[in-house]
C-alpha cells in the first residue's frame, strides 16, 4: 500500500531537475551544489520555477528561450556568472557561436557599447572551454 | 557628368531606412520625424548603426534579433517607448502573440515580476492597437 | 466519492491567493485581473511563487518583508506602479507612515536622491488615498 | 543676550539653499515645496548634502557638473523628472543648447539608443518651455 | 578658556563616526582607511551624511534600516562590496542568518533570480568569516 | 587606373581609429585587440560610431565629452572595465586628477554612495599605474 499522492510540489521539482540538466548542464548543478550549504530551499525554487515552470512551457523553443536569456542578461549586465552559464546554455540548446556573438553584439544599441563588449568578453571565456556535453543522466528523474 | 562617388556613409543609410521602415513601420518613422528639430543627425546616426550596420547583419534573422531585444528592453525596465515600438516590431517580423508573452513571462527569472508584469501590460497596450502593417513603400530608396 | 489529490499546484495556489489577498487587498487583485485577457498564466505563478511560496515562509514577518521589498523597488526606480501597490501593503501589514518615509529616505544613500524622492512622491500619492483595508474576504479559498 | 553658536548644520542650509536657487531655480524649489507634507526632513538633506556640500566644492565648475549630472541621469533612465530638472540646470548655468544635445547623443555609447532617445526628449520638452531666468532673490539669505 | 561654538559639521561627523563603527565595525573603517589617499573629503561626507543623519535617526531601528539596505543592494546587483559590508552589519546589529537568507530569497521576486543567487553567495562568504564584533571603541569620540 | 572611391565606411573607421589612439591610448587598443578571435566586426564598430562618429563631433570638447562618459560609467555601476579605460582617458585629454574626484563624489548624489565609493577605487588604481602617454603614432592613418 502506497503514497497515493505525491508531494504537492514534486511534479515541478522533477520536470525543473530534468530541464535544468538539460539545458545547463555541469554548470546548472554547480550553482545547485553552491547553495546546499546557504539556502537549500532555493534550489528547489530555482529547480520549481525557472524550469519547473517556465523553461517547460511549450510556447517557445529552447534556442528562443536562450536568446532572450542572453540577451537580457547582457543589458542589465550586473550577472556576469549567470550569463556565461547561458552562453553555455545557448550552445547546449543549439545556438551556433556566431549567433551567440550576433545577440551580443546588438545589445550595443539597446544597453550600450561597454555591456556589449563584457558579453563578448564573457562569451570568448566560454567559448574557450566549451565542449559539447555528453548525454546527461538527469539524477533524481524516474526510472 | 557629376559625383561618381556617393556620401561616404550613404549605402548604411539608405540600408538603415529601409531596414527600419521594414521592421518598425509607422512607429519608427514618428521617432525620426520627432527628432527632426531637436537632433536631426541622432536620426541618421539611428538609421546607419543600429539599422543600417547591426539589424542588416546576416547572422541572425530578425525574428530572432527581435526576440533578443524585446528581452532586453523588458529586463532593464527604463525604456518602455521603445518596448513599445519593438513588441510591434517583433509582430511586423512574423513573431506570434503568444511567444512575445512567453519572452515576457520569462523576464520575471531574469529581472523581476515588476519588469515582466510592466513588459505585460505594454504588450497589451499594443496588441490592442495592431493591425498587421500594409506593404511600406521605404521612402528614399533608389527606385 | 471524490478526488483524492488536488492538483499538484492546488496548495501553493490557495496559499498564495490569500496570502496576496492579505498582503496586497485590492491593488494585487487588481494586477490579477489585469493579466486575466494578456497573460492569465502569469496569474497563476504570482500567486504560487511570489505569494505562496516566499511571502508565506515562516523565517520573515510580513512587516519585515515589506520593509525589504520598498527598500528594493525604491532603489530599482523602474517599477513605480508596484512600488505604489507596495507602499499600500506595507501600510497594510503594520507600517507607520513615518517608518516608510525613513525608508525612502535611506535610499538616496543607496541609490542616490532622485530615487528617493521619486519614491516619496509616491508615497504621498499612495497615503493621500489610503484607508485601511476592511477584513479581506479571501475570494477563491475553500469555506 | 542671544545664541552664541548657530545649529550645527546652518551653514550648509544656507549655502545649499542658495546654490540650489543659482543652480534650478523654480524647478527646485518646487521640489522641495512638494516635500513639506510628507518629508519635510528630506528638503533639508538635499539643500545640505547635494547642494550645500557638493555642489558648493571649488574642485570643478558648475558647468562641468551639470554635464555630469546630466550624463548620469540620461544614462541610468530612471528618473525624468530630474533629468528635465536638470536640463534646465544646464542651460542655467551657461551650456548651449546645443552642448547638452551632444551629452545626450553620446550617452547612446554607453547607455544604449534608448536611453539617449529618452533624453533627448526630456530635453525637447525643457527647451520648449524655457526662458533665462530672472536673477534670483535667495530666500533665506542672510543681508 | 575655550571653544564655544565646535565646528558646524562636527556633532554629525562624531556622531557619523560612531555609528559607522557601531553598525559596520571594521569593515566600514577599511573603507574609511582606503578614501585617505584619494578622496578624505569622502570619508568625511560619508561619516556625515549616510551615518550621522540617516542611520542616526529615530524613526525606524537598525535591523530594519539594515533589512532596508541588504534588500536595495541585492536588487541593484552593482555592489558586491557593499552588500558584503552591509550584510556583515546586519548581523552585527542582530539579524539571524535566516533572516538574511530570506531577505536575498526574496529578491528573486523583484530583481530575479541571478541577483538573489549573488546575493546568497556574498552571504555564504560573509557568513563563513564572520565572529561577532568585540564592543568597539569609537575612536574619536569624546570622552 | 584604380579605385576612384573608398570603402563607404572608410573615413568614418579611420577618423574613428585616430580618435580612439588619442583619448584611450594602449588602453582602447588593448580592447580592439581583445576583439579580434571573438567579434572582429565589433572592433570595427567601435572605431566607426563611437569614434569616428560621436567623439569626432565638433560641438563639444574632449575634456566635457570624458566628464561626460565618467559620470555615466560610475552612476551605471555595471562597467568596472570601461570606467577605468576613461578615467585613464580623462587624463589623457586633459582632466586634472581632482577634478575626477569631484565627478566621482558629486555621483553619490545621483546613484548613491556605493556607486560613488565603487568609482573612487577605480580611479585610486588608474592613477598609481598612470604616466602620460607618449605622443601617439596612429597606426593606419594615411601618411
Amino acid at each position: 500500500m502506497t503514497t497515493p499522492c505525491p508531494p504537492a510540489s514534486n511534479d515541478r521539482w522533477l520536470r525543473g531537475q530534468q530541464k535544468l540538466a538539460e539545458i545547463d548542464g555541469a554548470a546548472g548543478q554547480n550553482v545547485i551544489d553552491a547553495l546546499a550549504d546557504i539556502a537549500p530551499d532555493f534550489a528547489n525554487y530555482l529547480f520549481e520555477y525557472p524550469f519547473g515552470d517556465i523553461y517547460s512551457r511549450s510556447g517557445l523553443d529552447l534556442r528562443a528561450r536562450e536568446i532572450a536569456t542572453i540577451a537580457a542578461l547582457t543589458a542589465m549586465g550586473n550577472a556576469a556568472p549567470q550569463l556565461k552559464v547561458h552562453i553555455e546554455a545557448g550552445l547546449n540548446v543549439g545556438l551556433q557561436r556566431e549567433e551567440i556573438v550576433e545577440i551580443l553584439m546588438q545589445m550595443s544599441v539597446y544597453a550600450g557599447f561597454p555591456a556589449a563588449l563584457n558579453g563578448l568578453f564573457a562569451a570568448k571565456e566560454v567559448f574557450a572551454r566549451y565542449a559539447p556535453a555528453p548525454p546527461v543522466a538527469t539524477g533524481g528523474a524516474p526510472a
